[in-house]
């Protein structure tokens, strides 16, 4: 299998190392927005191209991981290159979802690709146990973190004034323990939201904490904490980017609803970019599969038999897992 | 879809409750072994025929849910009855998964019928995190109980002088720790297992106790407990099927596996028999949709994309589970 990477940031960087690590994957090359010599990748051998050179690559590359952002990036650049490549992409703007999917599926459907859109762990993983235990009846809870928001922490950096900000989402314990009860929590309550925030010089702190706290969607409703940091500190210890999160979930079986179980689905990362990747280049095999049945259009991990990740053969996959 | 339930014991029993609680599913008929007049159902309209009547309903039911129990059941209901219907049967004696397919995938192409063998919770959901994790490199653990072992249970109730068993599983939450840990642990010091044993009048209880402890496979080299008790505190205290397990997972990421990352998947039931049935039930929609799609032939969790099991439209789907 013949595997591209569609821009060179911290998730393309772990698709690197993922996809190397593969034996049944041969890493065809980079693409990067920057200037290729200035790129440093893990390995020395990858071959680093510009964005520009991709369309060449068409025919020699059997699947191309989409490693953009979902707010700017994903929107156009994965529905865009579905029409000459089969893609795998991580758009995670959970709202826009379906907006996307119809777009790269007709993208996709047109030139005869397979586009696997929202991999990862959530969407990903997560949807998949939200889809199964709703599917019995039950009611499923997800909290994240302790960990880095990328969306959040963008947010906060498109403020004036912001030379720098990590935002951490942290679930309130609180909060858990009621859903495991099996009671409904309001949303607002389910997470805090920590904000560390290098202002550029000169910057008006109390105008940059109005900004963040009154945000709607983001922080506004949530308990939000802003701390202003030096640029030296933001270096020093929030440079890592460690996430995770669990689905909670709960139930009843017996004609009275008498008999109650539960579930609960959780991960810890610590490094988020590096995770999300080994699971797009897992499933990369998947969408190559598809795409050589000629199971054309959009995709989801919903749609996709788990077995197909695997490059083991279907028996060894019935000894090992079943 | 029209659903019937072959056998009638306490899976069959979760499968007419939830069958009747899906409103895009009608409950054909249940069949039995016993006499049909002595069958006494949850609902007073369930029909209840001879399985000798089976055959005659080869038409009018979309899936067949095959309840019998893994050691002496199945091996030969499930290929005998994929021959006539798209069946589900929930298979566990993992040594025996391999065999068990081979046989209902000959029945179940020969026919034109798709035959899901193994589903459930564990073979079954707890499959798909197995399969899922290892994709990645991770390494996998799994955990049962506390809860009623049925096979343990059976095992002992063959000894003779035995008028009553059931065996619980426990985990040692010591291995447990371990395993968080990242490291590994004997077989034998994953769990405990507590044997409750009722005696015939006059048996010799000693006798009972060195075979339960020295039985290979189930018991031998486990700490095993055998606490011998009335036929009247059997039923009063031990009646419920609880269950339940965990699939520990922990893998690492980065050049150096500097990165360690950790995933944990847990259930706990009340009733092991209706959870497991909705299961089926979930699942047996799924098996519908391949038939109808002609993807003939004997089936695990692993091959079925997950989205096949819920009655939502493609779009309700995304929305709510993406």
């Amino acid at each position: 299998m013949r595997v591209g990477i569609y821009t060179y940031g911290n998730l393309g960087r772990g698709c690197e190392l993922a996809v190397r690590a593969e034996e049944d994957m041969e890493l065809v090359a980079v693409f990067t927005r920057r200037p290729p010599e200035s790129v440093v990748t893990v390995y020395e051998s990858t071959r680093v191209l510009p964005v520009s050179d991709a369309l060449m690559y068409e025919n020699e590359i059997d699947v191309l991981l989409i490693c953009g952002g979902s707010a700017s990036d994903l929107p156009t650049m994965s529905l865009r290159l579905a029409e000459h490549f089969n893609i795998v992409d991580s758009f995670d703007t959970h709202a826009c979802v379906e907006e996307h999917f119809r777009a790269c599926n007709t993208a996709a459907v047109r030139s005869g690709h397979t586009a696997l859109i929202s991999a990862g762990w959530d969407p990903g993983i997560f949807s998949l146990i939200r889809m199964l235990f709703s599917s019995l009846g039950a009611e499923c809870h997800t909290f994240w973190g302790e960990g880095v928001s990328q969306g959040h922490s963008e947010a906060i950096r498109r403020i004036k004034g912001v030379a720098a900000a990590v935002e951490y989402t942290v679930p309130n314990e609180s909060a858990v323990k009621t859903v495991r009860c099996g009671e409904s929590v309001d949303k607002y309550a389910m997470h805090r939201r920590i904000c560390y925030v290098t202002p550029e010089e000169g910057a008006d702190t109390a105008l940059i904490r109005d900004k963040i706290i009154n945000m709607p969607e983001y922080f506004f409703g949530y308990e939000t904490e802003v701390h202003f940091i030096s640029m030296r500190e933001m270096t020093e210890n929030h440079g890592k980017m460690p996430h995770g999160g669990r689905v909670i979930v709960s139930g009843a079986s017996g004609l009275l609803c008498e008999n109650p179980y539960s579930a609960e689905f959780s991960i810890k990362l610590s490094s988020n970019p590096e995770f999300t990747a080994k699971l797009l280049v897992a499933y990369a095999r998947a969408v190559y599969k598809m795409s050589l049945r000629a199971d054309f259009g959009a995709k989801t991990v919903l749609d996709i038999p788990l077995s197909d990740i695997s490059p083991l053969s279907p028996i060894q996959k019935r000894k090992n897992f079943i």
